[in-house]
């Protein structure tokens, strides 16, 4: 625990005046009574500025969490191995149980840690008389108290499909441990990430009745195969955002082995549908062959028209929109790890683009706006053949948007540049450009306050500051997803390595990376923690004078204050069988006598897997 | 009747050595022994030469039953109407009860008419869980005698989807009639011909116990959806063809309302999948996006080389293949019926091509080959937008082939075209060109015995020699697949207009075209009696012992030849209920008593329909 001592640093504070009305922009809070809330006794706009006292015993407090983290990691990595065991490959309908087992395991330590869960449907598109359950998606909540910040960390459970013929050295769903090195599927994705928040927050809670900070939770076990259906409870489920701070996401962010890289910027996507029309139904082609004119073929040529022979963009205007990259950031990409010749190995690939430079490679792959093509709705795409000669296609194509482009005027500029074409090639069908889907790219500034809460609690526990960048770009388009519909601020917590292989074969993370995770989790709590909260008075009813576990728990830890907490107790007394007279935990819905919910004791084992 | 007198013909015999072999050519066969059956008593090849008197003979009954075919017509016209009324609609899968209605009333018709019924089910693609009934194929043979000419004809009974609202002037599916023309979903498709065959054969059946030739049929309800699941039954019950001799189909081959046209070719087809591949596998749009060339990219960039903005393939080694139009087939298409605005109107198309000159456009219809881009299979062509890179993606495209094209060598200009072109762009993705259906064009003689048989029946009806044409192609790309499989001569009888117009809106035809296609069917039932038959022993064992219904009901008519028939006298008798001890009619694979069998009486009345 050394390492630590060197790097703890008190937050910093606004120098501006205490009565400018928060803005919600991502800058810092100033202390003092907030404008938004007009509550007399608010206890947020008259809570006292921390003195260093209690900066100092939260800091030995986070020391005392991160060594109870060291000292569980052997059990860590055995809740590791109950995860990776669980085939949760989404992508395959038929595992969907063993996906929403991992989600319930998950779902039951949640509330175990007196998280209130909330459960809902997925309704995928599947087949009529599919009978398989329904995927689900977890909403939790740990309310603490309305005068500490709360994050929404958003997990994912399911795994890209992985089997031992493709080149695994261990099977990929049994957890492998050699010296150093942690081997499974999921390890260094979804499964590991949600691992390490478990085992922070349990470290929190095991030392301290309490969080220090408001957690919420979004567990899902689709991401692999795009979010399906998540967006709809986003939408819907507004009033859970509302008195959220930031959402934290895990993402494979490192680029080299040296440090940690920390992104602050993320891509946007724009999916236009160029739509021909030729006629108003689908024509038989025996009929029709030659007296019409198709769509498919205008299409064809339309979308040829929009690159040249090395599948570039021919449309510079929006290229240019794009943030020029900086020195130190070709550097930062020299320094990348990258194999071209594994990587085309991998995928069987025979060339790839700009394959001259590993850093060219890399700053197309990372800093540039890119187009693809991914296919044509109407037309024929079954296998065998077909006669019919669809008369009303649309060809779909994305771009990747990067800081500074915009939806709107890369829209215009590909409209503009279609019906030009179409002019140029004289169609005779009739063309429609429509936006089908579209997220602006999002950037924040290096030094927002929670980018410097990431900073610090980084520093922290690497002992070097990570590798800033904003203009090699981050791509989670679920979190970009998030940022659109709650307008929250993001944290990417870097992970692990760029998943150029990590999706692959023999996904691993090193033992100490993972363990030094953890702590990056159990640390922006604590940063999170020192940061200025504000009353949500605005947005929810009478929010400051909402009572949250701590406020429950106060007289008990005030009266009580060095009898050890009910977690480290249970702890010592694991082994003991739950007592029958203990209440069984009743719908958290419904949940009558809050108290004793509340001193339910809190067991740590896990629960057993189906083995 | 008059107007038959003038044009009996007498079959024209072969003036070449009865000693050559049977080729199985299309060619006239000599009458005298045949060179194939060994058999001492062959009754085929020890048969006399027809005497005038038996010529006149059979045209005298040829003129009675296309008096009975008149007397008919108001009960045939009622027959058309309950299969009018059924919705057929192969292409909706809830109106497959429907479409199977249809088949078992006609079934039940020809199994009264003493055919053999053979039922199978056809597996059409569906969804697992879909419960309706399998779709169904009916095989059925009338076997007379050995020493007969058989036909198979072809019939379906499903139609094109119809609703009042599209601009019908009735109810679609109500059959409607004014003073000269008969409306209805089907009359001049499908359903008019099998109903025109039906009471050509009922006639006959009427007047004369037995028929002159051996009839099979092919009954389907999938034609509309390209007769699916029918092939894999061409080519498992290949006995099923041995001895056809033609195959006739009905098709819509007029094209100016002055005379029939007579068609004398099919079209082919050669379906090509042009197949990029980039990656093993389908990758990520996020993580992969400029790294990769895009295999979509490449596929439209070589589909669009394959032509130009006309839409005119750029390969014109492939066009020069195509026989040349004769000036008398230009002066038929000038004088084809063809209103462009009213094409245009009715599907909603802007632009036609060649739509200067009317002979141009239906020039390029009927005697051009020409090529239609079908879709792209392994690409995303569901609703919405996907990230999902397709790595291995298949374009496919068709040309339609005219005589002399062949399917090989267009094959062979297509590929070095493609790859040609591929070397020109560079693509980094591999191409591989496959074929993946293909049928040749066929042709045959003006003065082929069978296309003579049919244009003296035609000439007897219309007092008109039919329009024929070698080059104006007929597109039916189930007769081409029965030439394929089978290579059995086909009979194109022409039934209607060509079906620009049929298949959409007001499917009408004049009522007296119907009744003389109903002659046309009994002509060439008696046509084709007068063709030499040859004894099939060197395809089925002992062909020529084989025992059929002339067989069999011999000994009756020579006692009683002025006798009615049962026929005559069930008609006069129908009112009368069908007596209780009538024997239940035999499943006609188990039949025991032929004789019992062939004794039942043949009541015309039709079976109700569901009203």
């Amino acid at each position: 625990m050394k390492e630590h001592k060197s790097h703890v640093r008190l937050p910093r504070r606004s120098k501006r005046s205490s009565s400018r009305p928060y803005t919600g922009s991502d800058d810092e809070l100033p202390f003092g009574p907030s404008q938004a809330c007009r509550c007399e006794h608010c206890a947020i706009r008259n809570r006292p500025k921390p003195t260093d006292e209690d900066n100092l015993r939260s800091t030995a407090m986070l020391r005392k969490v991160d060594a109870a983290v060291e000292k569980n990691f052997e059990e860590t990595l055995v809740d590791l191995e109950d995860f990776v065991r669980l085939q949760s490959v989404s992508a395959d309908l038929e595992l969907i149980a063993e996906s929403l087992k991992a989600l319930c395991l998950y779902r039951d330590r949640l509330e175990r840690m007196r998280f209130n869960i909330f459960e809902y449907n997925i309704n995928a598109p599947r087949g009529a008389c599919d009978t398989s359950p329904h995927p689900k998606v977890v909403f939790a909540h740990y309310f603490s108290s309305p005068s500490k910040n709360t994050i929404l960390i958003y997990a994912y459970l399911d795994v890209a499909p992985a089997k031992f013929e493709d080149g695994w050295l261990s099977e990929p769903f049994e957890f492998y441990m050699n010296d150093d090195m942690l081997y499974g599927r999921g390890v260094c994705t979804g499964k590991g990430m949600a691992v390490c928040w478990l085992q922070a927050i349990e470290a929190w809670l095991e030392l301290n009745d309490d969080l220090p900070i408001n957690i919420k939770f979004i567990v899902e076990i689709m991401h692999a195969v795009g979010s399906v259906g998540l967006q709809h409870y986003l939408e819907v489920k507004r009033e859970f955002f509302l008195d959220v701070d930031c959402i934290v996401f895990g993402n494979n962010s490192w680029i080299n082995d040296d440090k940690p890289m920390m992104s602050c910027s993320l891509t946007g996507w724009a999916h236009f549908g160029l739509e021909m029309r030729g006629a108003a139904k689908t024509l038989e082609g025996g009929l029709a062959g030659g007296l019409v004119y198709e769509p498919m073929t205008d299409v064809c040529a339309l979308m040829n028209s929009l690159v040249d022979n090395l599948h570039v963009l021919q449309i510079p205007a929006i290229q240019h929109m794009v943030r020029p990259t900086l020195v130190t950031e070709w550097a930062l990409i020299e320094s990348a790890i990258f194999s071209e010749y594994a990587y085309k190995e991998q995928f069987g690939i025979r060339r790839l683009r700009f394959e001259l430079t590993k850093a060219e490679l890399l700053h197309n792959r990372w800093c540039q706006s890119t187009m693809s093509m991914h296919g044509i709705e109407g037309c024929y795409s079954r296998k065998g053949s077909s006669m019919a000669m669809p008369m009303s296609v649309m060809a779909k194509f994305s771009i990747k948007l990067l800081p500074d482009q915009t939806v709107n005027l890369v829209h215009t500029h590909i409209e503009e540049f279609l019906r030009t074409k179409c002019e140029e090639l004289k169609t005779r069908t009739n063309l429609k450009v429509h936006l089908l889907d579209s997220c602006d790219p999002s950037m924040w500034g290096l030094d927002a306050r929670y980018s410097k809460a990431l900073v610090r609690s980084i520093s922290r526990v690497y002992q070097l500051e990570p590798d800033l960048s904003m203009n090699i770009v981050t791509c989670l388009p679920i979190a970009s997803t998030f940022k659109k519909i709650t307008a929250k601020p993001i944290i990417l917590m870097p992970y692990a390595h760029r998943m150029d292989y990590s999706h692959v074969v023999n996904e691993s993370i090193p033992k100490q990376c993972f363990l030094r995770n953890i702590k990056l989790c159990t640390g922006l709590v604590h940063e999170l923690s020192l940061l200025p909260a504000r009353c949500k008075c605005d947005v929810i009813f009478e929010y400051c004078n909402r009572q949250g576990i701590a406020e429950m728990l106060k007289p008990h830890t005030e009266k009580n204050l060095h009898r050890p907490t009910i977690f480290a107790h249970m702890r010592r007394t694991k082994s003991v069988k739950p007592r029958n007279q203990q209440p069984a935990e009743p719908d958290p819905n419904k949940r009558k006598n809050l108290r004793d919910w509340l001193c339910a004791p809190f067991r740590r084992k896990r629960m057993s897997t189906t083995k």
